[in-house]
């Protein structure tokens, strides 16, 4: 039932050090893997574990001391790490039908081996592609599109015509396509302005759970092929986000802004409307970013600035009201400085 | 099919200038409308655009240049362009009637021309207004009571004997009503306070995807009138939310708050519990508010503090380890002075 | 049909000032309180309405004022009043049995005197405690484990094998055991760890609405017994949080991170990631926990510093313009002051 380190490392791209017959049934971290368990070193801080740890092989970095032990020697251990869990423990999913208690429009159309659980509901017009998983509770509304291999969870709603690229994952309660915040004041009140765009989720994007993004009033809020995010984010309407983004949880996009490639922002982050942040750049957590921002650089705080920057000025904070005494007294002995050179020195200056 | 500019202009009260029969059928930006669109001016930055837009005709504000285009001229041209997209784009609701694999229970009333989607749930004494749409998902608890023309989203909750008023949307996976976060210390741990009230929501509020509003420990938490609310909102127990208001994404409401009427609460903004905020105030994104605030003032900052102050601050911030500096110098140098003066003047002071 | 005093002093633990035959229907606060009501006095602040109250009785604490009125004399009104709500308002749960329109799966185990709504999902494995209550859209993935006496509300999502503990009440839209935010970047952009731990929720924890729980990577994430979680929090993956904590709504808490007992996040807190957090701490709403911190302090602000010297430092921030002005005014006569005593006195120092 187990797997050789030959296998293993033919899978993984490494090459084994030890005895490459021995068998591996499962993975765990350092301190809790046993007989049949493989384990791995990512962070050279626990290198001393390698010679403790009770796995039967370690996955290692180039150069690593392995004390004698069975190791599979990669350039990425975390990421070897990673596949083989999904080696071990992610099944192809199983193909159910449509099972009774669904409800399908008229006009669907169904790639092959799908599962849609009771109590989901796919709108006139819906188009799913092939291996589509639907948990219960999903509402996909009329002339809704899923890719190939698109899993989502239990009561994720995808509105009016929103488009999913292939091998999307969508957690639960999740919402793609509700109306984007618009209004026109009209003097008495608030007019809604119709949100008649879409939203489209490219390829390889993963949506935490109860995460909502807002289809455009016109056009298209567009999220970038591999981008992750996270639970309970915002995105408003209009906003592109680029390629391979992390977007932490509780983050909040404001309308019609403008994300680049590989940028990252972290837990609880505000960005405000109608802005354009650079490829590559890291927004700290909890930071509120107010204007545009060039590639490339990392910025924090409310609002954010250069994060070094901020790193310093956090550092005097604590210390404000001692530098205000400090300033009262200097106050205090230039004014008496003066007093005693000024009766000394009568004549006007 | 299209609409003449001149009926437009009926709809709209404004007045054409040119040719009052051209034929439009649908509504796109200055950069992107083509023959047989309408377009608007609403920002004067880009006045120019007037001239090289290839739409039919431009809604634009009286004196604009409309550089020999077709014109139709209003007071608000955002305004008249959000009115023609419900024009173009928002049908009344189709009547399907309650669909099957809805549930319904006893003692429902429901008005005329009703649409429930499968995997709909109506409790016991619910009442439904006319022309509401419940799509799937939707859970109203018992005593619900719904007005007219109300529109709920996939997934929404609508917890015990709430009240929703007339032509209220609610979009997908937003909850009203759950319980407020109330417990008395009991010594050991925490003793649930039953949270007996309900909700009011009035007439014309839009409450956003995912967003969440208390119901009251004893009596009512209320949205007022035409507020509309984004999504991932909390509003707590209690609290009592004016007219016209704007609630931005992520924001907080701690319980028993009142807040006036037109108040507006950008993204991320927190404000704390028992507290009263004035008619038309302002609190910028991502703020605090500790306290009481009076009418019409804006406000920024953790803990607010008005948003001139707060702008003046924040400019001062990054300069803050610089400013540390200068007084340690300053210091250094006023020893230096005294001991130079002290050493010409040894009598005592 | 109500009950005397005498009955609800024996049920309170306390004792009886006045008629204790007088008998009481319900509840209201000290204001609203009529004939037939009790009411309570928790704040000293409100003392004096206990005299002009119209209720039939008050419930006060030792050695407060009567004025005459019926009291009910016990250590803690306000517990007492919780408890005097639960008796007359909160019902045992009905029994109505697996509704049509349930989905139940295979080797699915149940107590006695569950409900189960139209429209919920049970999947494969599932067990069931005694007088469960399942509300419609709950979606229960293979494998879980609900104790006795669980309310689940509308489209509550618990995913595959997370366990539920005893008396555990979760609100609308909530998702339990949700993947982890884990990715391993390979180069071209993210790889998906697989999430294959569970989340545990010990007994008589609540879970308000739309609030998600991230499964752990490889084991558990824990939520401890009588921990309060208010709405829309989000709790990463691995993170172990106390007994008896409240955690305010729109909390973060990043992965890995492990939460002592008794502590208070307040709204809109962000915690980072792999961090400790000892008994007994308090968080000031909206702050930023970038580091440890020992038991039984209160923190505030972004990064948290001790609240008292949060306070001060707030105190100086919106004066800190000022205090710039000043010092260069310093930094001026300090330049003065140095070139007069220089031209007085010419030799080198």
């Amino acid at each position: 039932m187990g797997k050789s380190l030959k296998e293993l490392a033919v899978y993984l791209g490494g090459r084994v050090i030890g005895d490459d017959s021995a068998l591996v049934q499962g993975l765990a971290g350092l301190d809790d893997a046993g007989e049949g368990q493989i384990t791995f070193l990512a962070n050279p801080r626990y290198a001393s574990k390698v010679a403790t740890t009770k796995a039967t092989a370690v996955i290692l970095p180039p150069g690593a001391d392995g004390h004698g032990r069975n190791v599979i020697e990669v350039a990425n251990p975390y990421l070897a790490f990673a596949k083989l869990l999904t080696l071990f423990h992610v099944h192809p999913p199983q193909f159910l039908g449509v099972m009774e208690g669904a409800s399908i429009g008229r006009d669907v159309s169904m790639g092959s081996d799908v599962t849609i659980y009771p109590g989901v509901w796919v709108a006139d017009g819906v188009r799913l592609g092939n291996r589509v998983t639907l948990y219960p509770g999903v509402a996909l509304y009329p002339g809704v599109t899923l890719g190939d291999d698109v899993t989502l969870h239990a009561n994720v709603s995808i509105r009016e015509r929103c488009r999913i690229g292939n091998r999307v994952i969508v957690h639960d309660g999740a919402v793609i396509g509700s109306d984007g915040f618009g209004y026109a004041p009209d003097g008495a009140g608030y007019y809604k302005i119709p949100q008649i765009g879409i939203v489209v989720v490219e390829d390889d994007v993963e949506v935490g759970a109860n995460t909502t993004i807002d289809r455009a009033a016109l056009d298209v809020t567009r999220i970038g092929r591999g981008t992750k995010i996270d639970n309970l984010v915002q995105i408003g309407h209009n906003c592109v986000i680029g390629e391979n983004c992390m977007i932490v949880s509780q983050v909040g996009i404001s309308g019609s802004t403008r994300i680049g490639t590989h940028v990252t922002l972290a837990g609880q982050v505000g960005v405000a409307g109608h802005l354009t942040i650079g490829d590559n750049v890291m927004i700290g957590a909890k930071s509120g970013v107010p204007g545009n921002l060039p590639p490339n650089g990392m910025y924090s705080g409310m609002p954010a600035i250069p994060h070094k920057e901020w790193l310093r000025a956090m550092g005097v904070l604590g210390r404000l009201p001692e530098l205000r005494k400090t300033v009262s007294l200097l106050e205090k002995k230039v004014e008496e400085l003066e007093a005693r050179l000024g009766a000394r020195d009568p004549e006007p200056v």
